[in-house]
């Protein structure tokens, strides 16, 4: 057996071969990651050379494939899954995961209707139903996997906007109607800690992005709710219409979460949609320690999650959670002829019955088996221990927290809600910002070239912050001390 | 070693321990595929009581997860990959792009920014390069990677509005502004064979339904261009504004493909964006002897593909290619401040420069590194090997239409321009169409019942008509033979 036999049939064998091997270049990939630079010596425009080659004309083995993973690829690569990563919510994933994302693209089920897929559209409505069980969310919830956080925001706003205009995609037929007038009134609100998908769509929803109100935060960087209402009423009385309200549980840049009970109040007494991006604070709904921190989230009209952050699986596994699931079909409701529904039948097709068709909840059209790696993961875990993981990272970060208001010279910028932990450097209190600013990202910049250890630094009211964030199962309080060591070190040498 | 050992550290014993067993796994599935049924015995409620669990509590071990996909998962899917499954554009995968999958998984990358992912951006932005050379588009174009051809007409519909609006996602700040009553306007042409994401992305980017104009095709299922540039000549004299023309290259039903070299001229004359959706039929580019089908594609302003159609690679994998690269970027670029990214070094990062932001080129925010899966493939494949797959399709599904055509029962309803061959049993031409509507959907559903091949019906001119793809590298003549025998045996049985 050589690499070239990998399309012989009966298949498997070869695929066998090749499958193993692939496993072992995971594992020594896996293995590798506490021993070497968190992030590699990167030029992109030495990585651009690297990869210059035009589409080859003849096959490879896949022996050729391994080596360049091993020479180019995984060398300038971040080290997603090392205890000294402190990135960007980018778990360290969970092999189960990564064996159901194999398994899902080796059975290749088209995951958009029942019919074409059973198996899968019954597990994903399993899945989606753990997630507004989860959420509270009630009997008549429902909702639909999608790649990421930013299509589940652009879903949330889209039923949003149709509330607001008493549309759907089977109604809104009319051209020159007068909806377009309506829709120049619509206005969205959210804090000025939003992601940025929030700006996007708008954009791609037709809004303009002045009806995307951007409201300032207090002190924990939560919604400022006072200066929103007064927001609505402002609009109210310029003849504006208050569309919708989002609130954020686990913001970005630092976790914050905002009051959702507060805003679910303004958003029955304005009768606004009430929109909640929990895309990464979502997971603390499974510990019943932290669980508090989301009162009112089961209030919200729409939620959106994301997987592929705090719940531990890897990209892309996003989803978006509807109270009136019903509502979240009349949305996308389309009936080409060659997916076979009968007329009859689909009228028993709401996601009570039995014959769910996805494609008819989303944007999406051919779509993945991927809830097959979140029932996996989920069943595999169970809520105990996911509780346990994120209780953990909570108080890691905590502890990093302690520590440095233990310093003299680094002071913490944020309020430490979730598994994040954001501070600054100050050696020296008589520097100005500007120069405080530039420090920090010097330091950030050389612990990344250093590579002893990776984590980010964002802007909060204005001056740079650095930023750690804990997702990984395995680590403990000995990484938090190896880092606090690198940031001292690094101080030092900067200031030397 | 048991599988309760599953998430121990060093991780490399367990994880090799539990990765042989999910190959093991699948490959047993893929063995198996050509001695089932096609597709299972299915009742979807039946299937909701199957997998009625609550999330667990606790954690399970790996080996019960394998039991559960023998029992519940398997029997209940689509044999995708099986030699007897003619459905709807879902290759058999290959396994480089099965194992590919778990490598991005175990690596998770977000290749939403260079910083982050600095080899999965210079993979992607290969990838990128080697689609736009296949379709012509010209140094100046650039494109993402999106999770399916939905993602991919919304996008190109997009940059349609944008530049018929004079917009981009940085302009478009005023709320109230004249835009709206512009957007009313704007009037976008395709055939009535369109794929349902047209629909969906109108009502998405805001506009209603009757501005996405649908025309009506010819004999061969292409759109009437006579009736096209009526309709564009009378929007235009009643005060509209054409904004896109789209061309199908490969239409879901029949696999048709537009004139697309007259669609050009159209779009030129009439100041119209040109967008082609070549999802499917996208990869006859790779063969030298029916490159020529999609002359004119290289003039198009954006164009849809899909590689998880004809390119063999697993869900989920598409992708949109604009001949303007830096219009793409215009339409989505957005500054969150925790990407670290300095405004000099922004100026530098057009996708000709070093350091590209795929999140500045569509609408996801955190991604995948999909484009693995597709670099290994296609390196893997080569365009040779892929051209000699695609070829034979064609010829296979022409084999099957020169077999029905020597039938007395069996009518050829479309063009068979791809790997898509269309027809209608017509046991007695004295027979209601009403009754041959009926028979030839008891046709399919009894053969999908027996479970000897799968193949869909749908809808042409009014009428009920059968739809066989062939999509799979291991099919063969006695392949087809075998089909034409299950539909004569069936046919025979229903007369009975």
């Amino acid at each position: 057996m050589t690499p070239s036999d990998w399309d012989s049939r009966p298949e498997d064998e070869a695929f066998r071969e090749i499958g193993y091997a692939f496993v072992d270049l995971m594992a020594e990939y896996m293995k590798g990651l506490e021993g070497r630079r968190v992030y590699g010596p990167v030029s992109p425009a030495g990585l651009d050379s690297l990869f210059n080659e035009d589409l080859p004309e003849d096959s490879q083995g896949w022996d050729q494939l391994i080596d360049e993973c091993r020479s180019k690829i995984f060398p300038n690569s971040m080290a997603i899954g090392s205890r000294r990563y402190f990135g960007m919510m980018n778990p360290a994933p969970l092999p189960i995961a990564i064996f159901a994302d194999a398994l899902c693209s080796a059975m290749n089920q088209n995951a958009a209707s029942w019919r074409h897929a059973p198996a899968a559209t019954a597990v994903e409505k399993r899945v989606v139903r753990w997630f507004c069980d989860l959420f509270g969310l009630g009997d008549e919830s429902f909702g639909t996997l999608v790649p990421g956080g930013s299509f589940a925001n652009i879903t949330g706003l889209k039923l949003a906007l149709n509330k607001s205009l008493d549309r759907d995609i089977g109604t809104w037929d009319e051209s020159n109607s007068p909806h377009f007038a309506e829709m120049a009134k619509l206005r969205i609100y959210v804090s000025d800690q939003a992601h940025y998908s929030f700006r996007k769509a708008v954009d791609i929803l037709g809004l303009c992005h002045g009806q995307l109100n951007k409201l300032p935060v207090d002190h924990l960087y939560r919604i400022d709710v006072e200066k929103l209402e007064n927001a609505i009423k402002e609009d109210i009385a310029n003849g504006l219409k208050p569309c919708c309200i989002v609130g954020i549980a686990g913001t970005t840049n630092t976790g914050s979460i905002d009051k959702l009970d507060l805003l679910a109040d303004l958003s029955e007494k304005y009768n606004c949609w009430y929109h909640v991006d929990a895309a990464y604070g979502g997971a603390v709904m499974l510990s019943d320690k932290y669980r508090h921190m989301l009162d009112g989230i089961q209030r919200a009209d729409s939620i959106t999650v994301d997987p592929h952050k705090w719940f531990y699986t890897p990209f892309e596994a996003g989803g978006i959670l509807v109270k009136d699931g019903d509502f979240l079909r009349k949305g996308f409701l389309v009936r080409p002829e060659y997916y076979m529904e009968k007329s009859e039948a689909d009228e028993r097709s709401f996601h009570h019955g039995d014959k769910v068709n996805f494609f008819q909840y989303g944007i999406s059209g051919s779509r993945r088996f991927n809830a097959l790696k979140l029932w996996m993961t989920m069943k595999m875990v169970g809520r105990n221990k996911y509780a346990e993981w994120i209780e953990k990272d909570i108080e890691l970060a905590r502890v990093l927290a302690g520590l440095l208001q233990q310093t003299d010279e680094f002071e913490l910028t944020g309020p430490n809600t979730l598994g994040i932990c954001t501070f600054r450097w100050v050696p020296d209190s008589s520097l100005s910002d500007e120069d405080i600013d530039q420090l920090n990202r010097d330091l950030q910049t050389v612990v990344e070239r250093e590579g002893d250890a990776w984590f980010s630094h964002t802007t909060l009211q204005g001056q740079v912050t650095l930023r750690v964030n804990v997702e990984n199962r395995h680590m403990e309080r000995s990484d938090i001390l190896r880092l606090l060591n690198v940031l001292k070190k690094t101080a030092r040498k900067l200031k030397g």
